[in-house]
């Protein structure tokens, strides 16, 4: 069974998830990327390499954050961008999620990027869309958000240059993150020895350790001698109810506090994909700390998401 | 009384409804957006000739789908695209319709497309404009859809060549179709000798046959030997309360099934505006089949749309 | 303390008030608008000054007029725009405002267009935006809204030419009016000998004497020789409770009636920042009267805007 991102000729068509992405791909991806970020310090921040392409934010859930950040990207390739809140549109009038795509189809759409509550959701589309058609997934469910997966590993890169020295600490919520779930299959893919999720038992899900993960329920065990902390948003629903004592308590267990990252390695940086609940999970004087690199993580997004594009974009997809 | 549709050469300078519009107009329409149709296949699927303009669509009622498929017309011809969802603005602060319009046009409009829920609005926008502003229709009431009607005649045109050989049947509620009524207007203005109508007497408006169309009740007997079949929308509302016995009784008389369908010419073919309600109008089986030519009416319906806006924006309106 | 609109050289980098703005920077500005104007008349209405730059309209309160006109304005610079209404995104996950705004300038925006409805918010947001970023004050609370105080001005001089020789009334609802607040900077900076206020007791503020405003309870005395009349828009929820008798009452006093327009001078312009209430602050053969040049000011804003934003995203903001 082929890898439903990849065309007969193993090249990217479709980006769905970073599980079983081939690492020269998600190398590709970085290096394309490289080739974007000086972009931002140009007056004239575009580029043509989309000029005259179609693409369509179809976002099934409301982000304002992420839809902005595709319709950047694409506008600095020169494409032309359609947001679609599709909620508003077609599927309350009772047609079939699969008839939307395949009408947006027959406007020419060049790609879609896809933001869905259910998992697998993008999967299912890419299955359906015309051949010149491409998927970016901009996340579903609790499945995966491979673009910021990317982005967190074009940021690691970054301050850090070489994968396989590192060891990385993602702490708070993975049960219900998408974020965690990309980033994981990215650091094993990318080859970094050691990566650590540190989090309550009621919020780890299952099978991490067959993911070659280590798990931790003592943060300041799990981030000795780390070299970068990824935190992860607390979603306010899980603040209440039975998951959680208290976010007090929480915060007290597993807010990165200043005296608790000076565990981790000195020049250890800290990322957070935002948007961050500032004295949950993350200590203020930390997020805005000189370890944080939490604001150039959305600067590298953007020339991340216009790698994506402009690679999905040039192939064929079948 | 001359048409408000017409300036005073006799060119279209705006678009609302089909009911009048002389055929060499329709003609030239179905023409022009014939030399857009090939973009669609271009790597760059876009021509300046709108370049600079500005287009608004001014949607008073919602349509994600429709709406979409007029700014891709719109900025495929290198227009500037501004959209208005009219009900969350100016209305709501108590201003009138005209003072919206009048407010927009000083803003140097150069094409307004409306959608409205009320039948004549485009009318009486296209009466108040400024002399440099002109007015596409994209849906009033149960009035008028003309660019629905054309795209409809584009793709009779394009499978059948000849209008004056066809017989053509809509089929449905066309008592609260606009798309019926435009539909109706072109195929007899482009010398359609018969054009049938088919559905329940609660469905069927009055003076039908005054507008030269033939009635059936009986979709067997309606189906026998045409060359096209179009199929209308069964809006939800329709589906409960008195006008209907229940959506699987009115599948059975009035859906588009397979063994209905062999009733036709065997090279007949299936369109419908969309979104389909697969199961209550129409059997998925031909929905998807070999006959349906659906999502081709969508893909010529962004070449009729460009047609429409380059020819108005090319007329003055006086 | 330095003005903090102005950078170091004394140009303007933010545009957030008229209040204490000099007059060389207004007249700057509306000479820029100048040369702006006449892009109405012409084919292509785009020049390239803010091409590759992206404005983001961030418009924590809705107004899809005010919005479109910066659109307009923006793409007509040739500026990428991005239109970000922000109470639907990450403020209602609990993010902080600033937290938003460093989001939103680390994916590299040039300049934002705040629209609040706290006074105040787009002095908050400059203070902490990156050096790169400008701001323009959309209209916060009851507190400014500058660039329709701008282009007041501008349709002041376009008629009146010299600001010097005029009489210039403004009347209604100036309590509750950013308008009002910066038209008196403007005209008292322009050097307008007299400024009048009128209307009720309880629709005026405190301190109008010290802003070197002669105030008019009696309408018919206010307007007696005025060669400009600005009317006030009455919001719906000052027509009912305590501040009117009612919405009648307040018409037969501070309406803007021909009959009492007779009092100004003959020539007197009638102005209007819209939209208006016909029969409650204006009656309607005044508006679409010889007089009005309410639908100009429209044309003119965006030409000002124009002249705002290429002012300032010219100038380095330190």
């Amino acid at each position: 069974m082929r890898n439903p991102q990849l065309n007969r000729n193993g090249e990217l068509t479709h980006l769905l998830t970073l599980d079983g992405l081939p690492r020269d791909i998600v190398t590709h991806i970085l290096d394309t990327a490289e080739t974007f970020a000086p972009l931002a310090e140009r007056e004239v921040k575009k580029v043509p390499l989309l000029r005259g392409k179609s693409v369509f934010n179809l976002f099934f859930e409301n982000s304002t954050r992420t839809r902005t950040t595709f319709e950047i990207a694409a506008k600095r390739l020169s494409a032309d961008v359609y947001n679609l809140n599709i909620n508003a549109s077609s599927t309350s009038k009772g047609e079939s999620l699969l008839d939307t795509i395949s009408n947006l189809s027959a406007m020419q759409a060049d790609l879609f990027v896809v933001r869905h509550s259910a998992s697998g959701a993008p999967h299912l589309i890419a299955q359906h869309v015309a051949p010149h058609v491409h998927v970016v997934n901009a996340g579903d469910g609790w499945h995966a958000h491979p673009t910021q997966g990317l982005l967190d590993m074009f940021t690691i890169r970054h301050y850090k240059h070489d994968f396989t020295k590192l060891t990385v600490a993602i702490v708070g919520d993975v049960q219900h993150s998408r974020v965690a779930r990309s980033d994981i299959h990215a650091l094993t893919t990318l080859g970094v020895p050691e990566v650590r999720v540190i989090g309550p038992m009621t919020l780890l899900p299952g099978g991490l350790e067959q993911m070659g993960v280590r798990v931790f329920h003592d943060m300041r065990e799990g981030l000795r001698d780390v070299d970068v902390v990824i935190m992860l948003r607390l979603q306010n629903e899980r603040m209440r109810g039975a998951l959680l004592p208290s976010p007090q308590e929480y915060y007290k267990q597993y807010g990165l506090t200043a005296e608790k990252l000076a565990l981790a390695k000195p020049d250890a940086i800290v990322m957070h994909p935002g948007p961050m609940n500032r004295g949950v999970e993350i200590e203020s004087s930390v997020a805005d700390g000189p370890q944080a690199v939490i604001l150039n993580q959305v600067t590298f997004g953007i020339a991340v998401r216009m790698a994506v594009m402009s690679i999905v974009a040039g192939s064929t997809n079948d």
